[in-house]
């Protein structure tokens, strides 16, 4: 009997009718025989309303409480789901991060996992019963509730397929899997039905949002079986895969895969000092990218996070020597393409029409820094030029 | 029947005792029964001696006569491998590039493999010969003899491996494997037992010298089992594997899994115009790394290509704003530790007697741009506080 882990995104359990209609088509599946473990992150907006509450009552809430508060948000929507699939005639337990045996570190908003020990999760699959298990959710070995920061519930997902050597993990989301760009910019943007590990972790890391960076390293890390795919249709979606398949033509040949984008970045610049090198050693925020030059760090980070990113700051007494708003990220995504120098020439002959600040590079990406403004136009350009329209 | 390939580079192959050596570790290996395909580099030192032997003729050889004479190389190390082998009482057979099926593109100095047509090799197993290929070299559709640039015979080698549907490929070098750093440098580095593509990767881009990242990339395509092994003990080295085992403890720890290196590179600014983008187009030399900002292109490149660079840009009219000698570059490697930026923390803390320059990152790596002449000492810094001198 194969295990398998699906875990649903908060846009596909954003109302009661989206709920129901999942529970719906899990009930289709279920009748099938295979252990279904299903992990949820709360409903959409509801994270946000809660910490617009919280922020009504202190302007820099103590990490730890949030914490406690944001969690109500998987509570709700997984006895939810619960309850929908017990109206489907299925017998269905719900179980909180803590009781799912999800262990992690000491770090409030941004906790990693330590260990797994989901004993609770394998008697009731035993039992026949089908598992919702609350996602982005931990505790510490200090009985603290913590929560996994961005992407948390990608994350433990993938986590409790290693646990339960589940024999698949699939990611349910809004689209219908990985394309070759943003399909909401790109319409012509294609489904990539087979992805490496390696290629979807840089795409994700430069901003593709199906899923998260660190549930991909995870699986990469474990070998886990992942199929991002839609929760609206539950249509085939796209297979992270370790290899690529032989083709006998033009065996080195190297192309761009997909283009990654991020809008709305701020930039930091810090002097290198023992105090902000102090602030860095214990940073709990998600940092886009960094650059170190003459004894000056940059850090660039959303700018949602600004006002409390310059709380920190100020609480810490470092400077801020200076502050750019308005950064995008447009990230072209290929294996070795960082080899063939063409593919720098090609990009910039392309994107003559923007305003292009930097452009570096890594094993298999080509990173363009431009206006925030410029950058879907940018995507459309050099999506048009390397990857096509054709279908 | 298993078929393995078994590659040897320039320093395993490097006097006639040496071929000696190999022939006869091969002939205790041939007793077993498998198909044993060797690739072959030229014996060490041959290709720069002939190099010398054409600037002393021309102070810039086409690329196309180069090739023809350097292809040489590799005949004389074959065929006395081929005699070793038949002194041993083996029935062998040697094979150029050409030969052996390999197809590339027209880019003389630098091609890249189009396709595998081995059908005479395979015959040749067929009759229980061993097979003694040359590596590095192969030929254009319009019957040119080409070579595959850098690292060409390791390239070789996994083409050969994937056409034959190798049960494996063997790298044979002058180390053990792949340590944590150098061990010329590092004493303490310990030997990787398995590493996973994506960091290997990410090694040899960055100055691994042990095995090509061209012959990595195309093993990962085509997921090829690849041992990088010494040649004078024949011992178990580095496999290159997909996945990590599971480990129960600490699922989402980071380290650092190993430390790259480069030295003498020099760093060339042109001006961002047409003519650069057109010559980088058809760019034929191995670049490190490259930078655009404020509409000028960086490039850093080793610095013994440096005539040849000056010639060609002078030569497209390109002129340099501005050049900087004795560049070295140290880079950090491991799966996720841009997430953490306590390694960065860690790293500015440790780096404080040398110069950095510049520090950037990408998706597994840290990359400390420093003088050429720090990069020892900040190689031996980093491995004793990241990986440690424990055997």
């Amino acid at each position: 009997m194969a295990i398998i882990v699906k875990k649903f995104g908060g846009t596909s359990l954003g109302s009661i009718d989206l709920i129901c209609n999942i529970a719906h088509r899990i009930a289709l599946e279920a009748g099938k025989g295979d252990s279904l473990v299903l992990i949820v992150s709360a409903m959409a907006k509801t994270t946000d309303e809660l910490i617009n509450l919280a922020y009504q009552i202190s302007e820099h809430p103590s990490r730890r409480e949030l914490d406690m508060l944001l969690t109500a948000g998987e509570r709700i929507s997984m006895s939810l789901l619960s309850l929908a699939l017990q109206e489907e005639g299925y017998s269905s337990i719900s179980f909180t991060g803590s009781q799912s045996g999800i262990i992690t570190d000491e770090r409030h908003g941004n906790a990693r996992i330590l260990n797994v020990n989901a004993f609770r999760i394998k008697e009731e699959l035993e039992k026949g019963k089908i598992v919702i298990v609350a996602g982005f959710q931990g505790v510490s070995q200090k009985k603290e509730i913590t929560t996994l920061g961005r992407g948390g519930s990608d994350t433990s997902a993938v986590a409790l397929a290693c646990y339960l050597q589940a024999n698949k993990c699939e990611i349910y989301t809004d689209v219908d899997g990985i394309y070759t760009a943003d399909p909401r910019i790109v319409p012509d943007a294609k489904l990539i039905p087979a992805l490496d590990y390696s290629q979807i972790l840089a795409l994700s890391y430069n901003g593709f949002k199906v899923i998260h960076s660190r549930a991909v390293e995870f699986a990469y890390k474990y070998n886990i079986p992942v199929e991002v795919k839609s929760s609206f249709t539950f249509a085939p979606g796209t297979m992270l895969v370790n290899e690529k398949s032989f083709k006998e033509e033009d065996m080195e040949e190297r192309h761009i895969t997909a283009i990654a984008h991020k809008e709305n970045l701020i930039s930091y610049i810090l002097p290198e000092t023992e105090k902000s090198i102090h602030l860095l050693k214990n940073w709990n925020w998600e940092i886009f990218k960094y650059t170190v030059t003459d004894q000056q760090i940059e850090l660039i980070i959303e700018d949602k996070y600004d006002k409390e990113i310059r709380y920190l700051l100020n609480q810490n007494e470092i400077s801020i020597l200076k502050t750019e708003t308005g950064i995008g990220y447009v990230t072209l995504v290929g294996l070795g393409i960082n080899l063939d120098p063409s593919f720098l020439a090609e990009t910039l002959t392309l994107c003559h029409p923007f305003h292009i600040k930097r452009i570096q590079h890594s094993e298999k990406t080509i990173e363009l820094m431009l206006p925030s403004s410029e950058v879907k136009d940018c995507v459309c350009t050099l999506h048009s030029a390397f990857i096509g329209s054709e279908k």
